[in-house]
């Protein structure tokens, strides 16, 4: 019989866990069960999941109809290569339905497993459309100071947050790093301020070496950072100027978080590739892909693609992203993460009278109360309440699922605003 | 209605498939069902499956069974992230059941989404690993001319078929190519040549700047190339001798298709991380595990491991993942991978008397044929008569699902010798 404690047992004596310390295993909070916005644990202890895991998961935990989907096409094709030319019904199906979705000037969709694998693609794919239009000189990549791509060799170069790199040695040379694109650091000339710098580094560098620009629409990891008014648009103007690609990763944003589709669509742009993961499929099968638009498929035409990885187009990932996809439309999950993220946006805001806080922000479904100080007490104090939020350092993010009924929205707001407050 | 010749249109206007033609789409080749080692397209034609996709599926495709251990994991908990304490019931049963199976020292389980993140994984870690133990210039990766190790920033570096990693710019630096492992190459000396290539490649580099040495137990990608008699007890020798870590990247080898659980045991090895993925799920839902020895925890214990990728400890996964060892178990699949790969090696060693024939080799259920030209003929013949085998270049290599019957076993080689033989 497994028990509880055999279980907690087993965990620290087997497992490493990602961000954690090599040797000093934590006793691990086991969930056993999840339905809509609520989790519980294997003693039966009820949580409100206000970070949805990983932020995953906008159509809530345990929906049986997508079990079913997922079984359905398991037992008739569990998985097949789609390399070359082979391909499967669920994957040309959702390909189809993503282009339906997707920004103007969006032509393909090339799968993946997940977001890291999304970056990885996205940079090689990018390098590879200048090396085959005659400019291969064209492989520096621009990111962003706070900006999180994914762990890879190259989306983790991509990535900037200074600790995450350390003591892996040298990872893909070439990515050259902009400023945090945070109205709160550069106040209200904000976008002004990193235009500026970003003509500037262009000129540096010179516009003829740089093969892509890649950034969150809003960044996530960082902090849930919304960005400062008409950034895209004009970051946009300049990278086409100078023939530089737009690399949106939308692994966090995209499939409803901020009110849409995708946000780009919600800041006016479109981008020359997308990244997406998470909400395509809620996180019930891993399940990725990248977005191709008309400028890149012109550079890259003719060049043999010689990159993919294995479970590219997997069929039960893509049945179950074609079904997720139908629950954010009928139950109109988009339009209730403004109204939701209104509300908790509200409930949340009077912090920010507080000494210790600092900002209180969000776009939609993603929100992040910014401490001038380490934020794990809130996490843990929550924990403690029933309510499970992230601390990224001094930010608490949210990004509960957008099924979360306005009950819940109260309760997760009423405990963390005592949290926060405990902080001071 | 969606019928064959839309869902072929709506294939090449809407996907990129790896390794095609940027603009160029193939008409595809459509599978709609799976069972056993039988496949059938969208228009009913039944094929026999000669490499399992990439090589994923030891249990064969169609189980319901795993449908149905999927199906009740999603209504229960369909995903919670695994960072930092969290953690989840399949995750930690599967981690434990590995450590038993798994090769003498190791300890410790970190679960990926796939191949390429485990390889990442393992670079990763192997470089923090010496990093935290006061050696931070020890970050090469010693890599293998011909070897497979992933399409990441990462794991493409370290995979050594140029080809590969045309376009794509620089990718993590610090990886030093050795020659190819392949008896043929080198003849009865073999191993005595490429281990004195190793000692002498680590002395020019000096040991001291080396992290790892990554290799195939048996070349996948690279052909289904077994190694040199001898070859990897010595590799580990010569290794240890020099504080350099040994990473086996079994994703091909491991969940029996060698006839062991892992290719380690066979070859006599005990390396200090191993990267699984394919079989360990049978590709049902994605899934991968690193496995860790006590040697790289001595050497981590203390860091900060700020790695992981989304999907980490996937519940689907893992419950899945549990199931196929079952099944492998219960079905006797490892003896079998030995005896019917047997069969097919006998069947098809007679070709090594044609003359444009140079070879055909194997170990268990890998098998390969080199051809002195390219291999797709063979590759397109095969499939018009039902079989479905991989042109890897010259060589066609072959992984059918250990279920196969000796009757498709039959089959397949009788349709493999007539295209080689036609290829001549």
């Amino acid at each position: 019989m497994t028990t509880a404690l055999t279980l907690s047992e087993t965990d620290t004596r087997s497992l490493i866990h990602p961000h954690t310390t090599i040797g000093r295993p934590a006793e691990p909070l086991i969930f056993e069960r999840g339905e809509g916005a609520l989790l519980w644990d294997i003693d039966g202890n009820e949580y409100i999941d206000g970070t949805c895991g990983l932020w995953q998961c906008p159509v809530g935990h345990g929906r049986r109809e997508l079990a079913n989907v997922a079984a359905d096409q398991i037992a008739k094709l569990e998985f097949y290569s789609s390399f070359g030319d082979y391909s499967n019904t669920p994957s040309i199906l959702l390909a189809e339905r993503l282009l339906q979705l997707a920004p103007t000037g969006i032509e393909r969709v090339f799968f993946t497993n997940g977001g890291s694998e999304g970056t990885e693609s996205a940079i090689k794919l990018a390098r590879l459309a200048h090396y085959n239009s005659g400019a291969p000189e064209r492989t520096i990549i621009l990111a962003r100071t706070a900006g999180y791509h994914g762990m890879g060799g190259g989306s983790l170069a991509a990535t900037g947050i200074d600790k995450l790199r350390e003591g892996y040695g040298p990872l893909l040379p070439g990515v050259e790093f902009l400023g945090k694109p945070h109205g709160l650091t550069h106040g209200e000339n904000a976008t002004d301020i990193l235009i500026a710098e970003l003509e500037e580094r262009i000129a540096q560098i010179g516009p003829q070496r740089i093969a892509a620009f890649i950034g969150e629409p809003v960044l996530g990891v960082g902090g849930m950072v919304p960005p400062p008014e008409g950034y895209w648009a004009r970051v946009q103007e300049v990278l086409r100027k100078h023939g530089i690609l737009l690399i949106a990763d939308e692994i966090v944003t995209a499939f409803g978080r901020t009110g849409h589709w995708f946000a780009c669509e919600r800041f006016g742009i479109e981008p020359d590739l997308i990244v997406t993961a998470k909400g395509l499929s809620s996180g019930y099968v891993p399940m990725g892909a990248v977005l191709v638009s008309r400028r890149v498929l012109e550079l890259a035409d003719g060049a043999l693609f010689l990159h993919g990885f294995t479970y590219n187009g997997h069929p039960v990932g893509a049945a179950v992203a074609l079904a997720n996809i139908e629950i954010l439309e009928r139950e109109g999950l988009l339009d209730r993460a403004k109204g939701v993220g209104q509300r908790l946006l509200e409930a949340l805001k009077p912090l920010e009278e507080l000494d210790h806080v600092i900002e209180v922000r969000g776009v939609g479904m993603m929100l992040g109360i910014e401490l001038d100080r380490d934020s794990s007490s809130v996490q843990a104090g929550a924990r403690a309440d029933g309510v499970v939020v992230r601390a990224s350092g001094p930010s608490i993010v949210l990004s509960p699922p957008l099924v979360i009924t306005e009950q819940q929205i109260d309760t997760l707001a009423q405990v963390l605003i005592s949290h926060v407050k405990a902080a001071a």
